[in-house]
């Protein structure tokens, strides 16, 4: 793919609204039910009805878009399965065989994979997007992932792919072997993390892999020092993967849009950080749904003041995180929708 | 309700099983993910198969059944609704407005409402199972809740209900103004947890009123010793509540049927720590679904060893926590269930 079109970002409103909060807060409170004893619930409705602008909640068509892409730096031994597993796993995605496709089907979602830079020709199939920017970007310890004209096609084709689906429903995930390791990068850069706090397991390091991996990414960084003032795009191409750059394209077009966003764990919470720097208003439209077991996931969710809906220890990506948590999504719909008032059921209030 | 039959608690069979153990972990570690990657879905997916006794889960026509009830204790003003509130909410959740009724339509759970002993006389309806024990516990504070007949009569009552229930899938809520209170004597009693730590606001009581209820709960605890040996159906009839010992005559049951058990909230919990103490082979077939914002959960769910599902500051009751966490129960079915392995995908492994 080569897009030189000019990049542009889509506008994206906030959805403060004071009266229409105001509105929901007293919707909410006079459910039968203690005040606030539905807990992160009552938040997520009042943030779906800010999303939809109104007072009951319409969730339709729910997506699912997978974006696989290779990473350069593997190469130094960051993961701890071989590149390959990349086009296989999409190759099992596409048969129907990986756990995305498991929930995907329970919840009803329509999945799509995006090649967005997978370091293989991959077969035509009717749920492939083909929107590769590169055969896996280049090793970031030895210059910039991506050039800046490659970080805003990804940008630009995660727009469109997003722009293209039905429904006011989006959950983003990813499949890349070492994309803990950019990921991890862009949270040390954006958010000032330390490297030993940023950088995790992934899918299974042990100590002194671990302690490698981390040597690595000090280095990586170090080759990529820091501009004033913050370079967003520029810090995506030196330290980001196609996968993180085209989600975050596709959440800030979400956003755009007013589509409720379903955010997965580690690798997508670093795409809505790229995305968040880029435009914040971003941040309204993202529902935070897991907290992963990957260290580093904590302190991305504080930068964004995210307090995710599930924490169960999972470690997977692929965006099976955001499909887990989509039936508390519905609930915090249907309960503001359906349940009745002390008024209208006749029961005594406190 | 006057039971005299002779009481008889049913024979549950613990579900360890060192050969199936091994062959689900080989199943779940094959899985093309990973090694762990699915965390606490792959417990339950463990847990799961070792209840049915097979290496594919079948969950099937799954019950909610919320047990309402009166407590004498209301009179002390430990809570910060009137009791009345019991009978009006039994009479929203046959109505179809409240909570439970919001989440048991989009999961479809067939709902039921047992009255266990609410302080008024229910009008007939096809959802309400009339199984009053008393209108209402006596006040704790001056005597015991009930006679050791009707702790005995309300377990036979859980017993019966759950038997004459369909599917391998049940979740136990309840519904009763104070019950708070019987919940923290019970975890104060059976698990040692002291007053302060096993005491929470319920349905929102503010500070005095808090300070009001331990002292309450202090001077209730006092009333009646503890025997040794620990005579539990004793602490039940003393402390408990008719709502709180029906449900533990459900969860044991519903074990010795090799149903799957799922545990709400405090309260709920408070009936597993009973069915516990009576039969601690139950423990098994409980899956523990949230953790709530009462004071007292947390030390409930320890005693237990309880690790469970969602942490969402819910503090409603009624079962609520239980059909939120009902989609990870079948999650963890279906990727034990449906998922590629690395063999029959051709993915690589480390």
């Amino acid at each position: 793919m080569n897009e030189q079109t000019p990049f542009r970002l889509p506008a994206i409103e906030a959805t403060s609204n004071a009266a229409l909060a105001a509105r929901l807060r007293h919707k909410i409170d006079h459910k039968t039910k203690p005040l606030g004893a539905l807990g992160a619930l009552e938040d997520l409705a009042l943030q779906l009805g800010l999303i939809q602008r109104q007072e009951s909640i319409t969730l339709r068509e729910p997506q699912m878009v997978v974006f696989a892409a290779d990473h350069g730096i593997a190469a130094e031994g960051v993961s701890a399965y071989p590149q390959a597993v990349t086009v296989q796993m999409v190759g099992n995605m596409l048969a129907g065989g990986a756990a995305i496709n498991v929930f995907a089907r329970q919840h009803g979602f329509a999945l799509r994979v995006v090649d967005a830079g997978v370091a293989a020709e991959l077969p035509a199939h009717p749920q492939l997007l083909p929107r590769k920017i590169g055969y896996g970007t280049k090793n970031l310890c030895q210059g910039p992932a991506m050039s800046r004209d490659q970080a805003k096609a990804a940008l630009s084709a995660g727009m469109h792919v997003l722009q293209a689906l039905p429904g006011n429903v989006v959950a983003l995930g990813e499949m890349g072997i070492a994309n803990t390791s950019p990921a991890a990068l862009l949270l040390a850069r954006l958010a000032g993390t330390r490297i030993e706090d940023a950088t995790g397991r992934g899918t299974g390091l042990d100590d002194p892999q671990l302690l490698h991996k981390q040597d690595v990414l000090r280095r990586a960084l170090a080759r990529h020092p820091m501009s004033q003032p913050l370079d967003v795009l520029g810090v995506l191409a030196a330290l980001g993967g196609f996968e993180i750059a085209m989600m975050a394209g596709a959440m800030l077009q979400a956003a755009s849009e007013r589509r409720v966003v379903l955010v997965d764990g580690f690798i997508a919470g670093a795409a809505a950080l790229v995305a968040h720097a880029l435009v914040p208003a971003v941040r309204d439209y993202l529902v935070f749904c897991h907290r992963s077991a990957e260290t580093g996931h904590r302190q991305l969710l504080a930068r964004l003041e995210a307090k995710p809906l599930l924490e169960l220890d999972l470690r997977l990506g692929e965006g099976t995180g955001a499909l887990l948590a989509w039936p508390l999504v519905q609930s915090a719909a249907n309960f503001l929708n359906e349940m009745a008032s002390f008024e209208s059921a006749g029961v005594s209030q406190k």
